[in-house]
Formats: C-alpha cells, structure tokens, sequence
C-alpha cells in the first residue's frame, strides 16, 4: 500500500505490526501506541514531562457521618503530601512525574508553601443534604482556575497528565454525581469509602437517598455539580477538559476521578480519545462506573486510596506502550522471518 | 503489644497499618511488601540488581509443525536480544534491568558474544514425538548449568530475577508438561502459541495427543522433563530452584516460565513463598494453570510475548510495594488522625 494513501492509524498499525513479536502480541501495549500516536497526530509518538495535579477540598456532607474519617484529616493529608510522606508521593518519585497540590477549597487557611497551589473556590461545600453544594460562581470559579493550571503544565511541555483527589466526605458527592449522570440506582454508586462497616454503609446510604429526595432532578452536569460538589471533582473535570484542548493523554485514576471524568465526557464526548482508566478501584461503584463507560483500567491492585495513585501505578505501562514502538527493531531491520504463509 | 514478642510478619503488617493510608488501601502492594520483607527477613526489604535471564532453546518437535514461526526464528531472535532490538530488551532497559541471553540448547553455533551466554545442553532437543527430547546427562546438564548462572548473579548482588524464554515448539513441551503434572487433559493445556489459526491448532493438539500415547506416564517430573524437554524449560525450573536458595524473589512471567515453575515447585513446595506472578498471558492454558496453581499475576495487558516481558512489565509494581513500605510516613510522624472510634 501508497503510505501517502494510508491513514495515520493505518501507518501505526503497520509499524507496530513489523515489529519483532508475533502479531498483537503484546496486548494492551498495542492499543495504547495507537491512541497515544494518534492523539498526538505522530508515528512516533512520545511522553514528555508527566504530571500529577491532587485537588483537595472539603465537603459539608462529611459533618453528616458519611466518612470513616474526620474532616481534619484532608488538611492533615495536604500537609503529608506537601511534606513528601503520603503513596502518591512515594510512587511519583519512583517514577519522575511531576506532583502538584491544589488547594481546591479546604476549609483551613493554610501558611503559603511552595508546592501548595491556592485554588480555593471556598471553605469547603455546603452539605448538599440541606442545601445545593456550591453556588453558580464557585462552580464557575473551578473551572477556570482548574484551567489555568492545567494550561500551566501545557506551557511547561507536560503532554500527559493524570488527576488525583483527596477530601474527606468525597466518594459521597462522586456517588450522588455518578447516579444523576448515569441514572443508575444510589445503591450501585456507594461504597465504603475509606473504610466504613456495614451499619456505617448503610447510614451512608439513607443519607444519601434522603438527599437526592431532598432536590429536584439536576437539569444538566453542571446543576448536578453545583447541587452535589465537591470542588476537587469540578476541578478535575475542568481539568480534564482542558487537557483535552492542549492534546493530552489524560490519565484516570479511581471512583472519583472516573466520576469526574464522567462529568467532563457528558461535556465532550470525544474526550474518550485522550483518556487511559488506569486502575479499577476495590471502591464499590466504580466497577458499575466503568461498565456503564465500557471502560477496562490497566491495572486491578485492589488499592482504594485515590491521589492519584493509580495513574502513577499506570504510568510505566503507558511509557512501555511508546518505547516499544520507538525502539524495537522490525523483522526487516532485525533479519527476523515473519509468519510462515499457510501450505 | 511487645515488639520482641512479634514474628516479622506481625511486625511488617503493623508497619503496613500505620502508614498514612486507609486500612489495606493499598491493596496488592501490601501482600507484596509483606511477602518480600519475609523473604529477606527484614523489616526494611530493598530491591537489588534486579535481573533477567532469557534461556532460549530449539526444539525437536517443531519439525512436527506445530508452531506458526519456522525454526530458524529462534537464532534471529537471539541475535535481536543481543541487538537490543527486542521487546525484553527495549522494557528492561527502561526499568534498570540486567539482561541476560542464555544460549540452553539452540541448533547453531553462534560466534561468541559477550552478552550471549554459552550453556548449550545440546542441538535442540530430540522430536518428542517419536522419542524422549534429552538424555540423563542432559538434563542434569541443564539443572547444573542454571544453578551455576542464578549463583553468579546472586553473588552480584541480584536479590530479585526473572526467567524469560525464546524457542520455536516451546508451548508444545509447556503444555506436554502442564498436562503430564496438573492430570488436566491437554485441550486445555494446548494453545494457539504465537498466532495458529483454528486448523493448525488443531493439528497441534492432535500431534500432542499422539506423542502422549507413544510414551509411558512420567514416573517424576524430572523424567517429564526429559521426555519432553525442552532445554530452556528445564534450566529455568533449576534456575528458579537455585533462586530460592539465595533467598531471592523469583518473577514468574506467562505460560512457559509458569509450567517452569510448576516443575519447580513439585519439586521444592516452599518455592511459592518466594515467588510472584507476574502477568497473565493471552496463551489459551495459562489461564487454567494459574487456576491449578491458586496464582493471581499482577497485571493482565493481553500480551503473549514470552522472553520474561511480564516480569519486566511487573517490576516497577513490585518496586512500589518495597518503596512505599520505605518512604511513606506513619499517622504518627505524619500527624495525621487515624481513623474514627465507632460511637
């Protein structure tokens, strides 16, 4: 074939078909060169300065005993990932990427700090149980600053970026979001979060049921984020959104972070095209979450911590993905014989 | 409780529990840095030196056409290993990790190479078919040169490694063996090995069958061994055999390095405890002998490249495990509550 006349997706496929190993034979890997050459419009596609952004906000909801935790503990875990001391931290040494810290609205004034970024839409949510979460403006106010940083990392040269989140109450909001969206039942969306027991769970539960009856019916994604928050996952999907736009290969880690990704799909669909789910959480939820996207994560650690961690887990796997298309020799250049031809 | 009145593993999962993480949060990452910290028997595990060896071999019954690739492909595969033009090679490269090519039984004299290994038990094996595939000597040749390879890297240093392999017909004595050791049938042992279509697989199974019937029922696994090879096989189960007695963890790749194993472990049990599965392969009989053999691998990208790439693939996880287990502070030092007393 004319490689003139050959699509970009064609002309990966064929190189990726040349390389030395018996056909598709190296899975997965396969499926993620193409998408990152094509997102990347390059037959040789490469990863460049990866990034992890943490949005970390508080949630009225958690005064209402949905979480395992007490809400000091959101600002007692910026201060640890500040500090160098929390599993994103430890994995995104491990794997050169970029970790930034948003305050995405902690109800705390944290002291200035370099690796902490100010992005507070707020003191925290308003519990959605009584009241919508945000206001229009907060809202608003998300997806702008949300933008901003991720066009930052753009201008840095990042062309991969993975989202992370930390709040206590959290997995609630991303619950009520996920039923609104999908329309699946409350039961299919919650999970024990952090840890809850059974008794806990199922006061978790007629909380949340109690909320979805205590508001009308989102009209679109946006009021369903407004009524049921938090920030850190409207600013996720901003973000997501918005590393869309700059052609980024957009990671997705767990329950949160698939239900933001959830939200800034039903905004852009073609989103789908940038986007690798690289961890199935043990978050009860988020497997109904990922068979409603038809989405099938690289990895299944049974871990359940959020910040990212999973994207950070991921993000060697996506780098083999573009080695192996830039390194390996083909059966050409290697003098290897391709399949033998049927008799 | 009193630290001196704890074994290790107590000691290690206390450890675990007090990092700054939702209880068992980490899922997979916990099992592994409780089981490497008991192999070491140490509180702080490190990981040295990891490295991988490939053991490639011919084999006799490839002459029964029961492979896709003519025979010709492991000599041209091994000089790529050698090349650095290979998947192995492109992933160990990106993850620090000594590659060795051992040449256990290839049919050609290769000029010497100092990165090709020289431990030939033969010209290939014989085709199994008709007799058995390697002589006594042979055999003990295999188990006696292997031992000696994993010795020297453990006297490097190397306290983690891997068995990769290469040789045309080689899921044929796989699955010769897996059927002789599991008692399961070998239609479900067979496969379609690097890419036969539905009447080459058949006739695969058919030869299979046909072997079997023309020999006696392996009294041992060491008589399994020789009467179906191959080389490759046969050095990694003693290469695996001598990893244990450094006290080293074994990566267990796809489905000929697991049948390895499987002959590995019938004949030392406790091999298990140091081992850890790395990737299930897309090879049709995989699948049910890491049924037989309890073993969940660490990731599941769809591959079936062989050459140790699932080992490659797995061992930034496993580094996780060792590192978060390292790095990550506690609630205590961290200053971060732990999780709510229940009312």
């Amino acid at each position: 074939m004319d490689d003139c006349k050959m699509t970009l997706a064609e002309q990966i496929t064929e190189k990726i078909n040349l390389k030395t190993k018996p056909q598709a034979a190296l899975g997965r890997l396969e499926a993620l060169a193409l998408q990152i050459g094509l997102v990347q419009n390059s037959l040789n596609p490469q990863l460049r300065h990866p990034a992890i952004l943490i949005f970390a906000a508080d949630h009225g909801i958690a005064a209402s005993g949905v979480s395992a935790y007490p809400s000091a503990v959101t600002v007692q875990m910026v201060r640890n990932f500040l500090e160098g001391g929390a599993a994103i931290n430890v994995f995104c040494r491990q794997h050169g990427i970029t970790l930034q810290v948003i305050d995405a609205g902690i109800d705390f004034d944290f002291e200035s700090h370099e690796r902490l970024i100010p992005a507070k839409a707020g003191m925290g949510t308003r519990n959605f149980l009584h009241e919508e979460a945000m206001t229009d403006a907060q809202l608003q106010d998300c997806f702008k600053q949300a933008a901003a940083l991720v066009s930052q990392q753009a201008e840095k040269g990042c062309n991969i970026i993975g989202f992370g989140e930390m709040g206590i109450g959290n997995t609630s909001s991303a619950s009520m979001l996920m039923s609104c969206l999908t329309g699946l039942p409350l039961a299919m969306c919650v999970g024990r979060g952090t840890g809850l027991d059974d008794e806990q769970l199922k006061h978790k539960l007629n909380i949340l049921t109690q909320a979805k009856e205590n508001h009308s019916v989102p009209a679109n994604v946006f009021d369903a984020l407004k009524c049921f928050g938090g920030f850190e996952i409207a600013q996720m999907c901003a973000g997501m959104l918005q590393a869309y736009k700059h052609d980024m290969i957009i990671m997705v880690d767990g329950f949160i972070a698939s239900v933001a990704y959830l939200c800034a799909v039903s905004i852009n669909p073609s989103l789908h095209l940038n986007s690798i789910f690289c961890h199935e959480s043990d978050e009860q939820g988020h497997k109904n979450l990922l068979e409603y996207l038809n989405a099938k994560p690289l990895l299944n650690l049974s871990m359940r911590v959020g910040e990212g961690t999973g994207c950070a887990m991921a993000y060697p796997l996506i780098e083999s993905a573009v080695r192996f298309l830039k390194e390996m020799a083909s059966f050409e250049s290697a003098g290897v014989s391709q399949i033998k031809e049927r008799p």
